[in-house]
């Protein structure tokens, strides 16, 4: 098979809900980063967080197994520092070896509603 | 006209809804892939499953027959085994001619609540 | 500018949903591609829709001005025959000069409910 | 690290929500587009919108400053026009440095009812 991905994968619109309702974790607003590595080599992942008014954070790092998947909850991060709820962000993501990088967001900020959305993020060729 | 599609498609934001409200199987919960088969010749598609935590499973195998589309509901897959409800997945795709993959999510894990997502699923040049 | 867009767009998971709520035409449910024609030349359009249990339908004809968009309800199309609601499809779409696609979904099946989808078409290149 | 995103982007798809429901500016309907600059330079950005029945409007501009995000909700434009809730819209946008663009619409119009959706915007290669 062939390389399956790309190393850097950006995504602009990010803002975690401020609000859930609902069972945790289950129903806990979130954005969050789905990664595939189809390869057969661990994938050294390192993302970069920008805001609008600051300079960027990170590196975060995390690894992706090979022949794995890994769905990374982006309210988890602690290490730079947390992401604030409610604040936009977007990010840059680059791995050591080629990846598939989609962009969810669940929101429960309503009680009783739900909203999704999902994007397959931006590969840089 | 030209050749439609790419052989290799992936999809890394896959998780069935645990839970489903509503009349079946309309309001059923799912993950499904949309295919779109605009060439004249049949279509033998491969899936294979990756998870966070085990080696992959598959390959699953179906055909898109010549100027068909097919639309599959990941629960609905059980040879070789069924995707459990709830658990995250990826999936990369792979099929004999060119075509073209859709991912949809439909959650009623919510009495009376419906939400969608829909993304193009990435593909492999 | 350079040519922006591409002439063949294709869309693999279609179904206009089976029911509706709401006041129409807002709260009608729909399929529906967003064309947007950035070029000084009128483009015509044809959409052939591909089903999973017969031949594809088609052509579907019509213009984009030039320099304008046009957002087209697939529920709206007669001629040479109406998409039947809750009937699966796909569809390609060619376009005598480049132009951008989008496929939207509104869904209205359940009453005081509202699910979107939102999806850049796959351009073929 | 290599160039990240594109300096055009295509929307073809917009529509700001009629109305509203909820708590302002937190509930507010809008069409966003999200924008990252990556790059060590500040990104002038212009934005030309496309209507159904009469020529575009634009050019709407501002500034990206490098290593920022700027979410940018469609509903505040002013200069040279506001943009009519309701009607249907697409747009170009061209950055002076590459940028990656994602459009966002979050659609209250029903009471206690949240529909969201979200793409990547389409990029002219």
């Amino acid at each position: 098979m062939a390389t399956v991905g790309a190393r850097t994968w950006v995504v602009a619109g990010g803002r975690i809900p401020v609000d859930s309702n609902g069972e945790e974790p289950e129903f806990t607003s979130f954005d969050q980063l789905c990664l595939l590595n189809a390869e057969d080599a661990d994938a050294g992942v390192e993302l970069v967080v920008y805001y609008a008014d600051q300079e960027p954070v990170g590196p975060y790092r995390w690894v992706v197994w090979a022949r794995r998947i890994r769905h990374v909850r982006l309210n988890d991060l602690v290490d730079p520092e947390p992401i604030r709820l409610g604040r936009p962000f977007g990010c840059v993501l680059t791995s050591s070896v080629p990846l598939v990088a989609q962009f969810q967001r669940q929101d429960t900020r309503l009680p009783g509603v739900l909203a999704l959305v999902d994007v397959v993020a931006y590969p840089v060729p």
